[in-house]
């Protein structure tokens, strides 16, 4: 259900402490703020030094203020910090503010400090924003508690960065988005991005929820938050490089997180992930009308033929398709159109749009009632007919009429038919621009922006979702190679025939319990067969023990494995491991290529644990999948197998959180089934 | 040299064939822009019912004019054509563009007579652009050709596609670009893209020659000449995807040419290549002021550290690296900088910024000076200062007249310094940005442009230009397996021994003449691997004799070879490839997986001939190329023989202009050299 925040977006009373008539002060900025939405609620501003804030009597402390606070913003100097928070806690705030800076982001002492003050607030019954944050707003309740104002809509923003916030205020204007909340999240000590989410997702107010952050916090409770929200999460993110990962850490304090995991979680939550603020604007843009395409497949129109081929070029790199348009269609174009249009997808006015706006209209009507397209783009010259540029061929007073009717018509489509349809003009200030935008028809002046958006609204990836963690299981207490392995075996992945042998004797016993060919491992050595640990293809005993004797006198290992080798032919061998992330908890890894895996750069990522299906989606999905399926006259090998022994190694890990990394590589997998031929984990 | 094109650049007279006072006729558009350079040279309009066209007179015929005429222009019915250029001729013009529709668009019939009046234009010892054209400008010697006016600047547009230049026109303004030339290249009869460009590149009034083009007609010339260009040339295409693919050819009867193909001759070119009319101008906007980078290092700073991550992150996805700053740079950045401020790269100045702008300059000083940077990006907040919204902590007469004298600062490092500096801001149009733009810094919105700005001025990769074409050697005449080898054995590429053998007397005679393991193919098959026509590791000759009587039992082949088995222990298995593409001619294909490279996706192109050293870089940019360096305790391959290889079958393959394909697959790269094991041709 998540924490109780209406005392932080609707109190019933609200007072700024440090308040302060000085215009180069941020407890001026935020005062001249809060006081906007007087008439709402009760507001005091607090000044020890008393005097006057804004023409208004300020009060010397919160205590003399008289009546119980509801939501104190704390905007004093450091030094004064615990003070001013413990008198808001004994004047009955449920909400705190802290905008004060100088803790975690300066180091351990800081993080120390914060997290005591963040102990008295949650025992006081309380919730707190913060410290080191810009504040907070709700359009929805007139709370006004941060320096700038933002436009009202239905977008809630929880921002890692202030100026960030303001470019997206920036951009979003164009496009018709507003603000229903913003939070600055600042250091998290008690509120945290996941308990902003979780509300956010129940505030009727917000349509869809945009984050910036840089620390996750909790990131699996992040992803599971998301999956849930039931509205459009947009997560901008940095540290995919080196660079930014490196300053995240040192400017906040950050503990950032590898952009494969990042990017999983998203996948698998259903969170749009962006690189830029453009990009998060774009994305808002085409899901803030919440209309979702049924398929991949975009229909494209123009009125020259460069625009559209260059639109569709961009679709297609987006991950979208532009089929061939049904016959049915077709004939309808042309009907439509003049000789010239080439009524193929791009469709191409060739000129007719210039000659007669309403064929862009008649087209757009064709295209978003044709079961081949999933969604349409216009993209080109629109807009310029009653721009102030006459363009090619001129403008004039009926052209710039009759594009505006047809504006008008296109509008009109669009509400009948509840397919997405994005618009890319030369032109997207023009009027008729305008007409298409006020109808909530997203309109973008970049191709490849038009070209995101439609991939925004196509439909998410099969088994999204985020599959709890299983209730933990007895711990293991040794994780060498035989340990792990029986517990793999129990878990139920098949493994060869193996016996663990010490001397000569003990190896001819076990080659007699099993036929070769055979391999011989060195135990208890890391990376034994980069350590030449490892013999494969031992034919028979013979060259077992001439194996054993040349191995052990170079390795002296305490140890050995004897163990039946199993039949490469036709086999791939796969890589499968899960790593425990400090965010995203257990996290797996399946790859192409066994041992070659990294070399050839083929793995995906997901949060473990792996249920089958969504297993058999990634092995599916990775690059060379092909070779799953057999090439060359080889066979396909058994993709189900393998999907479900992922999900038995993903399960196993999640089960113990003990375990910092296990991998087990090679998984062969055969036309037959799979096995597992090593595997190794290390504890936590 | 190329074609001598003055005539149509500086003409010495211009009259338009086909000049209106119907503002409707695209006759009209062009009369009207051609009269405003009246000054500059005779202008006569022509309309075959003579009277008034723009209030001056206009002649009934070109020759009614009574002088020679050096340019017409020839907008008139597709029925009048021929004639119209006839008469243009013998009145002695030198150049023709041709505006009139209806022919190689239109089908085969249209193609036909488009070439015959190319002919009689070139037996005239003239030069025709178009047919349908939408003219020609250029802003350096006053002649205005096409309806629309382009701001006169430094980039040459030859364009296929009227709308696009329109957009860029659009687009370019911002960023203070403009146009020396505009050309619409129409259907290329007569005067093509290479002949433009060549023009283009020895133009003085020309800086940077930007392309749009669907069909290349030369592109192999066009490669060439872009080489060759000692200036920027950067191209916008379509048809990497289907559908564009599909319409391009539909609406121009444009040959496309497959994205791979286009992208390799670019790479080899040093041709910036672009996806869309947005990155043109922002690639543009870097290359105009004619800085490079010196290598792929950049620093990045900002006053809030989102917008330094967020950058960070973009730089690094563009190919760049934002490495760490030398201590002494670090030193003086802290000296510069305050307290909270982080001088790691990005550098935050951390809200110094809105205090004291003058820290932008400091920084971006020391950033410029700084040797393990060659390129400095400022990114985030640099402009709102005194940018109509005061930001957060609000703005200020005195930040802003800080932050124009910052600007005027920064400007002027950057004359001093020759190190490309770009800029992102969230107030790109604000007073201070528009200092910094007028200084010729390139400033942008959008953080991945001011990201790819930067991926722009990067130095090109190694290798870079066009290897001329051989000249041919003798034609084979046959492509069999067996001719195929020893034509490529004798151009010095090495084979396993192989006997051609009949029956079974040939067969044990071969296999007495090298020692197995053998292997047997089945000769005069298509796909004789897929057909079950190879057998490998035939131990003796008593295998080798069973294999053949299975074989010859199942496939009947009227011959077989028989070959000594390769020693594929270590081995690397490559493809080598050399396709003849219709417009940029043998392009050669390398790629790792031998018979698995298609499903492994690892496949690179460039145009052959291939020099060794350009294949070892090819052969090291494959996404798995550390698989030839040798991974898990496997020994490297000889990479350097492998380049040779390649570089032997693609220049042999350029030599053979009878030959449409050719494939060494596998080639096998071991330690200590390389081997062709099978191989095939296609005659054209």
């Amino acid at each position: 259900m998540g924490r109780d925040l209406s005392a932080l977006f609707d109190p019933v009373s609200v007072a700024v402490v440090g308040a302060s008539d000085d215009p180069a002060k941020y407890g001026h900025a935020i005062a001249a703020q809060v006081i906007r939405a007087n008439g709402r609620r009760p507001v005091h501003l607090v000044n020890r030094r008393g005097g006057t804030v804004l023409g208004r009597t300020a009060a010397p402390s919160l205590s003399a203020v008289g009546e119980p606070v509801d939501l104190a913003v704390v905007s004093v100097p450091a030094a004064g910090f615990e003070d001013a928070v413990d008198e808001a806690l004994r004047c009955g705030a449920r909400a705190i503010v802290a905008i004060t800076a100088g803790f975690a982001e300066t180091g351990d002492a800081g993080r120390a400090r914060q997290e005591a003050v963040a102990e008295r607030v949650r025992a006081a019954g309380a919730v707190m924003v913060g410290p080191n944050c810009l504040g907070l707003a709700d359009n929805t309740t007139d709370l006004f508690l941060a320096s700038d104002t933002f436009t009202p809509g239905g977008v809630a923003l929880l921002s890692q960065s202030g100026n960030l916030a303001l470019e997206l205020q920036l951009r979003f204007r164009p496009h018709g988005l507003g603000f229903s909340r913003f939070v600055s999240l600042g250091n998290q000590a008690d509120v945290t991005l996941v308990d902003l989410l979780a509300d956010c997702a129940r505030h009727e107010g917000t349509r869809a929820i945009a984050v910036y952050a840089e620390d996750f916090g909790d990131g699996r409770a992040f992803a599971e938050a998301a999956a849930d929200a039931g509205k459009p999460v947009v997560l901008l993110t940095a540290g995919r490089g080196d660079a930014s990962a490196r300053s995240a850490q040192s400017h906040t304090g950050a503990l950032t997180t590898s952009a494969d995991v990042v990017a999983a979680a998203c996948r698998d939550a259903g969170v749009e992930l962006v690189a830029t603020p453009r990009e998060l604007t774009v994305v808002l843009a085409a899901l803030h009308g919440g209309r979702r395409a049924a398929d991949r497949r975009v229909a494209v129109l123009t009125d020259g033929g460069g625009h559209g081929v260059i639109a569709a070029d961009a679709v297609e790199a987006a991950g979208l398709t532009v089929p061939e348009l049904h016959e049915l269609t077709r004939e309808l174009l042309r009907e439509a159109l003049w000789e010239q249009s080439a009524v193929a997808n791009p469709v191409d006015l060739a000129g007719m749009g210039e000659q007669d706006p309403g064929s862009y209209a008649e087209t757009v009507a064709a295209l978003l009632a044709a079961d081949e397209a999933d969604a349409v783009l216009m993209t080109g010259y629109f807009g310029g007919y009653a721009a102030a540029e006459g363009g090619l061929g001129g403008g004039g007073r009926a052209l710039a009429e009759g594009e505006q009717a047809a504006a008008r018509l296109i509008a009109a489509r669009h509400r009948a038919i509840a397919k997405p349809l994005v618009v890319q003009s030369m032109y997207p200030d023009s009027p008729s621009c305008r007409t298409l935008a006020a109808a909530g028809v997203p309109v973008f002046g970049a191709t490849e922006d038009a070209a995101r958006a439609l991939a925004a609204t196509a439909p998410r990836a099969p088994h999204t979702g985020v599959t709890p963690l299983p209730s933990p299981a007895t711990p293991l207490r040794e994780t060498g190679y035989l340990e792990t392995r029986r517990a793999l075996e129990a878990a139920g992945l098949a493994f060869p025939a193996a016996r663990e042998i010490h001397d000569e004797a003990e190896l001819l016993a076990a080659a007699g319990e099993f036929t070769g060919p055979y391999v011989l491992k060195a135990l208890h050595l890391l990376h034994k067969s980069d350590a030449g640990g490892v013999a494969l293809g031992l034919a028979g005993p013979d060259e077992l023990l001439a194996a054993f004797r040349e191995m052990h006198a170079r390795l002296g290992a305490p140890s050995y494995s004897v163990e039946a080798m199993a039949d490469l032919t036709d086999g791939i061998e796969l890589i499968v491991g899960v790593n425990r992330d400090p965010r995203f908890g257990p996290v797996a890894m399946v790859g192409l290529g066994g041992v070659l895996a990294e070399a050839l750069h083929d793995i995906a990522f997901t949060l473990a644990p792996v249920p089958a299906d969504r297993a058999l989606h990634l092995l599916r999905g990775l690059r060379t999948a092909a070779l799953l399926d057999g090439v060359r006259g080889r066979p396909a090998v058994d993709v189900e197998a393998a999907a479900r022994a992922v999900e038995t190694i993903t399960a196993f890990a999640a089960a113990h959180p003990e375990i910092a990394e296990i991998e087990v590589n090679p998984l062969l997998v055969r036309p037959d089934g799979v096995l597992a031929l090593d595997s190794r984990a290390v504890l936590a």
